[in-house]
């Protein structure tokens, strides 16, 4: 294994992000290996402080103060740009450029506000300047935009952009409980900003939205020129107003084309979305996105849009892609996730679950003492149960839900339930989907 | 622009999706130079019968019936295979990479067949084997559990990958009709593909289950060892059951991996769906696919699962990649979707739409005609109004929505509201959002 080569990255700024993707990195190494050809290396960070406490293993001779250093260093081929703010940050990213070093950075605030600059030294340079983690953490709306809907243009983009007030709005509207209260739980589990006016007066969001109508249609749109509302003038009466209208209030980012004249609005503010919606209905710190294309129609998506692992899991899918350009490889290189050998198909047995049960029997007493008979003697227990007369017919419906069993017993037990005295027709079975706590 | 170079496309098969992928080429034939720095042109096509009238402007010499003349023709670089069917897609196929030619693809049927044998083809060829449209027409499911969430491994990937059966039951939920009835509705909307066991008997939905799993875990599962359940045994009378139970019942597939001894279940059949899964609310002739990702989280995308647009755009995004792949480019290169010069920044009076506004004003009689007359003043008319006394105070709270106005009536409207006597703070302005059409 040692002709393989080794690309390594230097990341500066070690906070959540920073930290995640050194983790990351570090904890699928074997993995980088095997669809990447080459072993891709953390190996060094820029923090602030260098005796602060941290949560991801890192050795000390890793860690320095002083970013250029990282940035100059000739053994270090792909910079991670994590500090976040402006003017460091854009002198950073230009002198990886100067070196020939492509970026892959988070920072929002920077691309809206110094993108053309930035992409046209990219481009200069040759190198790649990605950001799918800057807008809207996990949910790879950079790459879809760009690539995916690539044969589309888009009179509407819409979506929620930012967790932090949508946890918030979210919370007023469930709990009933007033802006300040939830503010102050907000900040007490870390999910403001330092600076509270990004996530609080819509600047955040606006500078995604800025990012994202660039992507749609090519146009720098200059954030004093937009309109840019938070969600601080949101009352508990007006979310239930509101609702009853038919609508939830969210902060939504919204950029429309009008395509007889080219006029592009961006804004980012409150609004009433109706309830349908599926970005009405993304609640808590979830953001959701939707495109509408002129081919494709609407896409929507929703995700995690901030947080460690989601936000370092974009970081790290540009590090790939930048790999892969680096290395020449193009986006059809190694399909697969896992090799085959590793994985085998679940048997009946080990596959568990809840069912739903209709039964058409005769209508006499006893009859779903005898069915649920049957079920136990397969061991399946109910959950729940009930009867219901089938018109004039002398026939019963039985509809019952069981407990958690698995798919050999459940069979098993259909079977039995077919030669029961009483059954009148092949059972009806249904699985009941459990998401899990994972999912939403 | 003559040192331009040109992509030649052959499609094979020219029914709704090679239609569609000829026309889209077509129409963007400038953009396609733009971004790729090439010419991407559609040259011939092959038909089973020359003479049926086609909805796309074609020459007659651009057809033949003979889909091998367009493989082996040396002047078409890359195939889009959209024949479908699988003994005669598959040596088409390895014919193309054995003359050294990418293959776009939109055969899931194939690919869960013979996919194993057919990504090793392409990889000993050196060429693109390219399925985004495989699964889930519009939705880039292939691209994001390959690139986006590359740093992922998937506990569970579930969702609704057949549009007709879920247009079958959404029909039998809203309107209480029975399936045969809302079936023979589909086959007249031509819903229904002429084998209808793919619709109905979920072996659409399987074959992109296989292919999903294929992606996420790296094992090639065999139709015939997993369930495949269609919706034929639902009745209303089920639907009904599972709502009052909170859920929706819903065809999905389904692939799990339990990562304590790695093994995978693959599933297809009816299922109960709580109704605060996105997945539930998918109604129509959407797909909707939610991923759970061991660091992203839960991440759900949602679209046309099919239809001539949606998956000829699905075509077309291939087509780009795997042009990018052949002229050495990498997924960074040609940001963007339109030149800057092309699009311009919205006015004030140009951004329509409907408002909501909540005024604090003095609880008296007349006070609501003050406002109105002052919003009529600036030709802003109102949709709703409701009042309501404020508590122990003399004050009264109005909310009011307005019909279709514009972003510099209601600012205007807004500045002489604040100055309006009896108004006590400054009133609270939302916008209501309108998805529009297009959106659902």
């Amino acid at each position: 294994m040692n002709d393989i080569p080794t690309i390594r990255v230097g990341i500066l700024g070690f906070g959540t992000v920073g930290q995640g993707t050194w983790k990351h990195l570090q904890e699928n190494s074997s993995f980088w290996e095997k669809i990447l050809a080459v072993r891709l290396v953390p190996v060094r960070a820029s923090v602030r402080n260098l005796n602060k406490e941290r949560k991801v293993l890192i050795p000390m001779e890793s860690l320095t103060t002083d970013s250029n250093a990282i940035v100059d260093d000739p053994d270090i081929d792909v910079i991670c740009e994590l500090i976040g703010g402006i003017e460091e940050a854009k002198k950073l990213t230009l002198r990886a450029f100067s070196h020939g070093k492509s970026v892959v950075t988070a920072n929002k605030a920077l691309i809206c506000e110094h993108g053309e600059e930035l992409f046209n030294a990219a481009e200069k340079a040759g190198v790649h300047y990605a950001f799918e983690a800057s807008v809207a953490g996990g949910i790879p709306i950079i790459k879809v935009l760009r690539e995916s809907l690539v044969a589309n243009e888009f009179p509407l983009i819409y979506g929620i952009l930012n967790g932090t007030s949508n946890y918030i709005l979210t919370r007023m509207e469930n709990q009933g409980v007033g802006f300040e209260e939830v503010l102050k739980d907000a900040r007490r589990l870390g999910y403001v900003e330092a600076d509270e006016a990004l996530d609080l007066e819509g600047f955040d969001a606006a500078h995604k939205a800025v990012i994202l109508a660039y992507l749609a249609h090519g146009l720098w749109v200059d954030l004093k020129s937009i309109t840019v509302e938070g969600i601080s003038k949101i009352s508990n009466e007006d979310l239930e107003a509101a609702f009853a209208l038919g609508y939830k209030i969210k902060l939504i980012g919204v950029i429309r084309r009008n395509f007889a004249n080219n006029h592009i609005s961006v804004g980012v503010y409150p609004a009433l979305v109706p309830v349908a919606e599926i970005i009405a209905r993304t609640d808590g710190v979830y953001n959701g996105i939707s495109l509408t294309g002129s081919v494709v129609g609407t896409v929507v998506l929703t995700g995690r849009g901030a947080g460690q692992d989601p936000t370092s899991g974009s970081v790290i899918s540009d590090l790939v892609d930048v790999v892969k350009g680096i290395r020449g490889m193009n986006s059809y290189s190694k399909l697969i996730h896992v090799a085959p050998e590793e994985c085998k198909l679940a048997q009946a047995i080990e596959i568990c679950g809840c069912y739903y049960l209709r039964l058409s029997v005769v209508d006499k007493p006893g009859q779903l003492a005898k069915v649920a008979e049957c079920l136990a003697e397969h061991e399946v227990s109910l959950a729940t149960v009930s009867q219901s007369p089938k018109g004039a017919s002398a026939s019963a419906n039985i509809i019952l839900t069981t407990h958690e069993t698995n798919e050999h017993s459940i069979a098993q037990a259909m079977k039995s339930l077919e030669q029961l005295g009483g059954v009148k027709e092949p059972p009806v079975l249904f699985r009941i989907f459990d998401p899990g706590p994972a999912s939403r």
